[in-house]
């Protein structure tokens, strides 16, 4: 079975993405409960339909298929919750890919940093830039933004 | 956008399937709102992810996707409600396809024709083996019959 194993942290606030490819993505989903989520993204003129497990440690199972983006946009409309907007910038730290997501919308003002890993236990050099690690943090979770973005945190 | 038009009819209970193909599935939902199903099926060896809106007289959107009939069953470990197991006969009248979906398992009884139709006002042939017409009866979408199957109707 596909597993996606990852951990996320807080950015810093003084963060700049230098050198690093903006992406701009908008996702919403069919579905966002913690057990199962269905997410459809857009990036560009590319798309995806995703469906995700629940976490277990700091892994879940993950099925992704590229979509075209036209029915991305309409199945978008069949969406719970906001659209999570945001731009991912991929920096490699020790041979590491870290994507770090500007969100903007309804989640303007957070800023996360993910990074995949191998195995549960992988030890990752953690970069400057990031602060509190959030992993398990359902809040964090962007199928849990959709349905509560930042902006209305408290 | 694409979009599924068709009606859908109990059969009769002295429907008998004469040379035509049996197709044995199971389906399972990832989602079974009314406003948006998202749907795991596996046919034999192929298997589809299925994502439908909700019901506008007899027309609701439609994207289906062709996916790995192993990732298929991963899938429906997540999904909500029950299994939904059926065989399925394609019959063909008057140049219209209709599926005959015979159920078993926890909808074991419960026998259901559907016509695909190109447009809302088309109007069909009824063989002489449907019933009752239930198109807007919500009871009879599969998505429903996962949460409350027909054994376990009053």
């Amino acid at each position: 079975m596909p597993l996606e194993i990852e951990r996320k942290f807080l950015v810093k606030a003084d963060f700049v993405p230098k050198n690093a490819r903006a992406i701009p993505m908008v996702q919403a989903y069919l579905c966002a409960d913690p057990q199962r989520t269905v997410r459809v993204r857009i990036a560009g003129n590319l798309a995806w339909l995703t469906v995700k497990g629940g976490l277990t440690g700091n892994s879940r199972p993950e099925f992704e298929y590229a979509i075209p983006a036209e029915e991305a946009r309409e199945m978008m409309k069949l969406a719970v919750g906001f659209p999570v907007e945001k731009v991912r910038y991929e920096i490699w730290v020790n041979g590491k890919k870290w994507e770090v997501d500007i969100f903007e919308g309804m989640n303007q003002g957070l800023m996360l940093a993910e990074v995949e890993l191998d195995t549960e236990n992988e030890s990752v050099t953690l970069p400057d830039w990031v602060g509190e690690e959030v992993s398990g943090d359902m809040r964090y979770h962007n199928s849990r933004l959709s349905e509560f973005p930042f902006t209305r945190w408290e």
